[in-house]
């Protein structure tokens, strides 16, 4: 078990991270540490796939910017066109203040040391008011996006629905026949969607026993013996799901709903995931460079965690949302989309889930929605990955990091008060 | 075994391909024949890595279009400029005639259908004439180049070596003190860039016990057992290799010599060959999109088979090669680099060599020099990939394929015939 494979279990529920050091990015940099560097990098500083060390801590400080070098992918073309402008209008914020949740004071700057950012853009009013790089990335490379991957699978279902293509109250089945023997035989397309499915599956990253390991290794981003008699692909993997309990009643966060959903949408659209986020997000969009997602050893995408894009480009795709759709001059996302994730899922049943450093919050199409006084809503992936879109302040926050710490336990206490503070010096400062 | 693994042997010692059917395109047309398509694929049409599978005909049609959904690869990044002009003025080649080694009359468009081709750009001073695609291979889609790479890897020691980074003179071990006990101890780096190496090493492709499945299963791109106990990484097995002979007497073609001039050229410049390629050549060359190498277990480009790029950017490269180095407005590779290969290498080493099928012919730079009168000059890849620059005709062509037969002997007596009654019609059309 790798030091950083912590669980993404509800915080109520969470183990303590005391063992667990809180390095300032810079002590642990990968390119200063010289991960990956020399030719061939020495053997103490090199990043492998096939033990399952890039999963290790500070190991992964280089694997986040760099999944295409440890797993076959799949991309997702930008098109041929320009790059839609992403107009600049620097503002040092390095030195807003906030309070951490444990009572600390953090300049903007010190929390993105603290959380280990490899990089952080922010939009106010549409420009690009603050962007800096740590770490192993750059400007032109992606970045794993792990969950944040879900939003935009989520999304993907959403224009589907609006095109009349999917029926959220349709069962799974009408679109995947197979699941008809799985937990996801009785649950309809909403359920996936809003992830209130009832089921056996667990997701904690701490325990090797954990169903979410058995879905990586499925996936190909975890390593298999020859001997392993799992399921080696991911839909033969969701076909294994078991029911537990009644569908429909909370709020639970399982990563194996965002594949069925993303299955649900290849069918609907009889489109590969790569090419339909292609042809309705990237290229609209604009997209500086191309994404990638990783694929499992049947070319299956893994819509659940598997996206790579540039930092610059996941601020697009957040302001593209905070424009209700539209953004390079074009209807993106049906307003209705973006419209109905707004206005947030079922907040009892978020309750149930135990997501306690999110009180009031809801889940809608595999967004985060808070129902703050500013309406913010939230991507949200594990090591510190994120889209924060504030309404109100008219601000937008993509950020790729590479915490040691999986859920993001490790990083709301410190990072969320950071851009709630953010977003007020933003509306006070007009 | 794999019915497609044939030899890459000089023709003079290969086994006769009797049993290999040689079919028109479009009847192992993977697009056609559903490889790869469906959520997932149906198991009779799954293209997979881990069984080997992907190197079989017709498995490959796809595979070579898709290289990075089956192993581990690192991106040349093209840069944020615009794509460099490629103007167009269509003839329609697809008739011109042309007589085949074993005497059969052949138009352009047959020998296309008739040797797999993935795709093909013709360009005729300086203008795209005729581009057409088939099997799996899109505009936009990078296509494996096979060793058609080792001329990018020369040509990029070419340019180190004008810059004063590289001397030809200087023994190999000046770069790679590692290369000491190996075979390319008292090798000097001129006879690893024109192969004219004395090694044990054999790259017969139809033998499992080969060399070159060694080298493959070092650079990630055969499947290994837990159980296998060679080397693991390609600088690992570039160590490991015997000397038999002595250096520098004939032609011998052997894709190691490769792997150690990259090893060179990253020694040289201090920057992984993706980077390299990316800063001499991709970014000036204003490629449409990016290329990429699949990479080992390490992070370790395959300098010697391992770039996939577009068609058209393999056209561009092409048309700078004919150009004495100059393409889009400006001096990307040194006049003197390309004056050098043009000349050639030593025909009566390469005499030695075996390849009956190119008689007169020398090598030079991972280039390989026709010597006819037309000055062509190629390079060429198995399974039918090839850049064929006739400076006297003003034409390069850029071809992808996925023959059945490795060896460029399932091609050659096809394609080149064609190729040089192409040049011929262009140069008799004004």
């Amino acid at each position: 078990m790798s030091p950083s494979g912590q669980h993404d279990e509800p915080e109520s529920r969470r183990e303590t991270h005391d063992a667990v050091p809180n390095p300032a990015g810079m002590e642990t940099d990968p390119t200063l540490l010289g991960w990956m560097s020399g030719f061939p990098p020495p053997q103490d500083r090199t990043v492998r796939f096939e033990n399952g060390s890039f999963r290790n801590f500070p190991e992964l400080r280089w694997a986040w910017s760099n999944m295409r070098q440890l797993v076959p992918t799949v991309n997702v073309w930008r098109g041929a066109g320009p790059a839609s402008e992403l107009p600049r209008e620097e503002q040092d914020i390095g030195q807003s203040a906030s309070i951490t949740m444990d009572g600390r004071s953090m300049t903007f700057m010190q929390m993105l040391r603290e959380t280990c950012s490899d990089g952080i853009a922010v939009l106010h009013r549409g420009k690009l008011i603050y962007e800096r790089y740590f770490g192993a990335l750059k400007p032109h490379k992606p970045h794993i996006a792990m969950s944040v991957t879900k939003s935009f699978t989520g999304t993907l279902a959403g224009i589907l629905v609006a095109n009349g293509n999917i029926d959220p109250k349709a069962p799974v089945t009408a679109y995947v026949p197979e699941l008809k023997s799985s937990a996801f035989g009785d649950a309809c397309v909403r359920e996936v969607m809003d992830m209130t499915t009832a089921l056996e599956y667990t997701e904690a990253y701490a325990d090797g026993n954990s169903d979410v390991w058995r879905l990586r290794r499925a996936n190909g981003t975890a390593p298999i013996q020859a001997s392993y008699a799992g399921p080696t692909t991911i839909c033969e993997f969701l076909c294994t799901q078991r029911k537990k309990g009644e569908h429909g009643r909370e709020f639970a966060y399982k990563t194996v709903n965002t594949d069925v959903l993303a299955w649900i949408c290849r069918r609907a659209s009889s489109m590969a995931l790569s090419d339909l986020l292609s042809e309705c997000i990237w290229m609209p969009l604009g997209a500086e460079e191309d994404a990638y997602y990783h694929v499992d050893r049947v070319g299956t995408e893994s819509g659940g965690g598997g996206l790579s894009t540039t930092l610059r480009d996941l601020a697009r795709f957040g302001e593209t949302m905070r424009n209700f759709g539209r953004f390079n001059g074009r209807q993106i996302v049906p307003e209705s989309v973006i419209e109905d994730i707004v206005r947030g899922g079922d907040r009892e049943k978020f309750k149930l889930g135990g997501f306690t450093m999110l009180p009031g919050a809801s889940y809608r199409n595999q967004w985060w929605v808070s129902h703050n006084d500013h309406g913010a809503y939230m991507a949200r992936g594990i090591h510190g990955q994120g889209i924060y879109i504030d309404p109100k302040a008219q601000m937008v926050i993509a950020r790729y990091a590479s915490h040691p710490v999986a859920a993001n336990a490790g990083n709301d206490p410190v990072t969320l008060p950071a851009y709630m503070a953010l977003a007020k010096d933003l509306l006070a400062g007009g």
